[in-house]
């Protein structure tokens, strides 16, 4: 019997990589009382916050961000890689492993002065929330919060956003990257 | 004012190549009562509907297909391009203007016996929904309707699932590709 959020999320070994874990949350999402309750556990914090804006983070963070937008009634904005928005962008590249990559945000999708929350469903490096993070502060918003279903210590990507002063909540933590 | 769910969508000339006319639904999901009308009005035609699983398509139907589960209070499965899921998956290739594509489900996503709904933002020629319901159909599950944002009817999308013997549900139209 699953009880915790962390119960429904699968383990696949050697994906996209020889050696990784990949922690799987398409098994929590595909069961009606894991998503609901990792939605739930993921808005608890911000209970009575003002929050203007959710900000998903591609792919996967649109399936948690349009939900929570849903939940709060308020607008939801995507942050993407490179060249899927089509229109004028403003762009922030960030580190990979190998080299970097390129995220971007409609430069008028945030307000100056607008409370957002952030949400993805893994927080590894955190290198793609932090430039997520740089780009909603570029358009003057202020990131009130970031949200992950899970994380990975192991990674530092928590230590990272609350070294830049972030409000960071996970569901639930996996050793081993 | 805006008043409909159209009135939130922004039209964007030459993207992604020259000569199209970008219907872009990201300003009526930033857009908090334009993203709560949208939601409501694609579950509208399914009040009181058994619906045991919400199918996205890869990105944009994510956004929408995640807050429809959430508000459905059922389990959300995502439709991706190969190579993204990690698990076991089931193929189908589509047609493209020029080559084709592939799209995934994990092999045990759904049940037999199982109704779902597919979403996404915009019906064009109809071929990557074809393909989704093609991935849910040899799970064994039950397409009880394909609901989308936006209809483009000169792309034969709608002709073509409804020749499929699709219910198929738009919540606006736009003339020219």
């Amino acid at each position: 019997m699953k009880q915790t959020v962390k119960d429904y999320i699968r383990t696949i070994a050697d994906f996209p990589h020889e050696g990784i874990m990949f922690r799987d949350v398409t098994t929590l999402f595909a069961d009606a009382r894991g998503f609901r309750m990792a939605i739930d556990q993921l808005l608890h914090p911000y209970a009575g916050e003002r929050i203007d804006k959710v900000v998903g983070l591609e792919a996967r963070g649109f399936i948690l961000g349009g939900a929570i937008a849903h939940q709060l009634t308020r607008g939801f904005v995507p942050i993407r890689k490179k060249g899927k928005l089509p229109g004028q962008t403003v762009s922030q590249a960030y580190k990979l492993e190998y080299g970097e990559a390129i995220m971007e945000i409609h430069e008028d999708a945030l307000m100056a002065g607008e409370r957002v929350l952030i949400v993805d469903d893994l927080l590894a490096t955190g290198g793609t929330c932090e430039a997520g993070i740089k780009l909603c502060e570029r358009l003057g918003a202020e990131v009130i919060g970031c949200a992950f279903v899970v994380d990975l210590p192991e990674l530092g990507g928590r230590a990272l956003l609350e070294k830049l002063g972030m409000n960071v909540h996970v569901l639930c933590e996996f050793e081993g990257a």
